[in-house]
């Protein structure tokens, strides 16, 4: 049986969401199992460039789905917006994969991606409105289910 | 023996925090021994709402103790204090529990709550201004020793 | 075989730092084997206090590594830096360590410093911006090697 890493992305920032695709991706190219449980936050990194608002959407929905992979902030320096476009600029410099690389190594990885349905709920966030790169909707019993079996457990 | 989780709650945020509760009533739910050690800001999640103002506090230290449960910030998105309203609606609304719930149910199954002793010093807290749902007051070396026999460790 | 414990080390707050090197002490003065893996911000953390602005920097670089060990934001209530301060005195009164001692003490009780050499990259840092502390240069690979053989992995 392979060795299992289990991360749970609770951040929507560009730089932590690097950070976790990097960990993500390194494992799984050296035959670890990796499953990421996007919860709060972190679903903002699964939203579809295109935002199809629901009916169902609320104001309240709306003002917090503002945020998609495509304009995340960054946790620190952020200086309103300046601080991602320089950091993706650094990265492209010193050949470094961008988040949407990442990402793309991570489905030919076949790292499974779980969003949490509560998270969904309250956000308002429905299968149409993120990627369809996602394996499957469950909850905390989910996640801790696959975390008890795993070498690697961070929270980011 | 059973299978065991321990989370160190270091963050003040509510929406953190619930991710935290969820995680550990879950856990608990499902029969694993579940421990939160609450060091520095996680110590408001703890704080009794009727905060007492005890002799030794100092200026500084009232500072920092300007948060309680009721009062949480959250981490993203916060707009002054309209976020956690908002959150709190939205929670509401799609029948999730509130962390206030979260905290009640936890207590039931008996999750263990740990409070920093060193970080109590810093911050000026006493016995008193924590809820009576504190069952030890203790520094890392006791967390350490619960975490080398956990299944899942996390850092919130 | 000693127990291990793997921090990474993203956070570039001092109340983040203190959380981390108070355990990584606490887990080696018990007779663990301690790996900090420094990445992003928390390479912050191990820069030199005199900071040689290498040629190399381009002024993008430049802004990101405004901050060093002396003077590192906390996570809540910055209050413009009068936090950190404030956190420092209330650290002094109740005689508690700082985080150039618990830094001093990791190095005695042989806490292994990992500096990412990806952050490096992308933040324009070479080995001369950062302390001699540092045992080792290298990326997510060596990290995760580490991580599957410790008892306690914690993301920071």
């Amino acid at each position: 049986m392979k060795d299992k890493m289990t991360i749970i992305l609770f951040s929507g920032e560009m730089d932590k969401a690097i950070a976790a695709f990097t960990l993500a991706t390194t494992a799984a190219s050296s035959d670890m199992d990796v499953s990421i449980f996007f919860t709060f936050w972190g679903l903002n990194i699964l939203k579809k460039k295109k935002f199809i608002i629901t009916k169902t959407q609320m104001l309240m929905q709306k003002m917090f789905n503002t945020m998609s992979t495509s304009s995340l902030p960054i946790s620190k320096m952020n200086y309103f917006g300046l601080g991602p476009w320089m950091m993706k600029k650094l990265m492209k410099k010193s050949n470094m994969a961008s988040l949407e690389d990442l990402m793309k190594l991570a489905k030919q990885l076949n790292v499974k991606y779980i969003a949490c349905t509560t998270s969904c709920g309250v956000l308002g966030l429905t299968k149409e409105n993120l990627t369809d790169d996602v394996n499957e909707f469950a909850g905390a019993a989910t996640y801790l289910a696959e975390a008890k079996e795993s070498k690697v457990n961070l929270f980011i």
